[in-house]
């Protein structure tokens, strides 16, 4: 399923968007009742929802969509340096002052505050006289179902409940100085997160093309085959000591190309119009300003 | 005031500790509805709460002390290498793989997932297996009680809600090996807080005594006044990029003396059981197993 958290005349909804139609199918409770969001989805499971029967499916112009899940109910956990050439390229910027090693031998894991969370086409707000360094991230984010801890390597995939697209917006002058990366990537609206959140079932993650343009330049190209930990290695390693929960978010880092990467740096600007693409999820887009 | 939140037959309340006449007194709002939770009461504002009239107080024997906040909203804030002779024992110690720096120049802020809180007389949960290097950190938190964004230095005391006391129990090894320290600050049980919530018209934070004891043995004695980064420096900062919120917590930094500082270092074992005492705030004791 193709899973939406939208806004209709004044009222959230979760649905399903069926793109060729264009249509939004709001999704009830098997007792009828509306599912008032994602995470009680989430929590309830897929067995335990249906298309309404009562509320007619809507077109998808009718409505804004938003984050699918717009408030999660604690940090989102991120994975820094996690495709090789990111890491290099990175390392070569010097705006990483996080180790001293430039491709990382175990899986480096940082939160952003849950309220930087944006949706498609809402705006990345330039922090002017706050940073200097506005840098962009696409990455795979992947959204839990089932909560658990020790999960091991072979269990993970089985707490998966689906995959979106987060925009890993960073502050690098704040990265590199204050070392740890919580600062500079939590800034307001710095999570831009969706539309879609593709359910575990219809997805492979394990090799998805995934494109970021600025302004309709190509700056980021990668497939998800190139991730120096995968998804398994991920989900055990942040559960090895932390009980993950179901609506938890992981993303899992984003490759070369970003902003930090060019000499001169080529980071965003007001006016700029941020588009990321991932293969059998769908396109993020967010203007800055 | 100093505010506890208790469990009573079963039911949670919130109220004020007089530990003269060791009775806990239930606090209502003024329309008379029992407050839930420190989150509404801090919410809502100490104009907007009373002694409750209806419920007697209680004797502290008869309930059980939570964490002042429980459950909070999202990830706890914290602060790393804020005194500096903390700063130089844990360059020392070789765990610190976060930057070149041993004392730092800015800030370094990584945060802990709320549910690693637990309460006084709760046990932190030994890692077996997954870690061998847990860590005691006795530290001055504060809990804001204003929001806001981009707070100056000059505002910032006026955003504070009160000061309690945290344990930022830590994995060194995990900390040391993944860089970004979320991962080993972040184990399940590895909060420790309160009991006591004062409020901040009653404490002057910047200077008080932090001692920390593991099986009765003096291990930690220092001053806040010591604080490289002070209470509205730390706000300031954090604020400028980020809208702080009611009820969030900073946890402001542990002084000299943890494990990793001894050399051969001294982790906490099973059957530890670590004391933490700050001025004008109580005592927080928890064992390890």
């Amino acid at each position: 399923m193709r899973l939406v958290t939208y806004l209709h005349h004044g009222m959230t909804g979760v649905g399903t968007l069926d793109e060729q139609s264009a249509r939004i199918r709001p999704l009830d409770l098997f007792d009828g009742r509306p599912i008032p969001d994602m995470l009680t989805l989430i929590r309830e499971g897929l067995d335990a929802i249906t298309p309404s029967v009562m509320r007619p499916a809507i077109p998808r112009v009718e409505v804004d969509l938003l984050a699918p899940i717009p408030r999660p109910t604690r940090n989102i956990f991120c994975v820094g340096k996690n495709y090789r050439r990111h890491a290099e390229e990175f390392a070569r910027s010097g705006f990483d002052t996080s180790s001293s090693a430039a491709v990382p031998e175990h899986p480096m894991v940082f939160t952003k505050v849950p309220e930087s969370v944006i949706g498609d086409h809402d705006t990345i707000l330039y922090p002017e006289g706050t940073s200097n360094a506005v840098d962009y991230e696409a990455e795979l984010a992947v959204v839990i179902g089932k909560p658990g801890r020790g999960i091991s390597r072979a269990q993970a995939m089985g707490h998966v409940f689906g995959y979106t697209i987060v925009n890993d917006v960073t502050a690098r002058d704040w990265q590199q100085r204050h070392g740890q990366w919580f600062l500079g990537k939590s800034f307001d609206t710095f999570c831009p997160m969706g539309p879609v959140l593709v359910t575990a079932d219809e997805l492979d993650p394990s090799a998805l093309d995934i494109r970021c343009w600025v302004n309709d330049e190509l700056r980021q190209q990668a497939n998800t085959r190139d991730l120096i930990f995968d998804i398994p290695t991920l989900i055990a390693t942040i559960s090895a000591g932390i009980t993950l929960q179901p609506g938890d978010i992981i993303a899992t880092g984003t490759p070369e190309g970003v902003g930090a990467g060019f000499d001169p740096p080529r980071f965003l600007r007001r006016g700029n119009e941020v588009v990321i693409e991932i293969q059998g999820i769908g396109r993020l887009v967010n203007d800055v300003f």
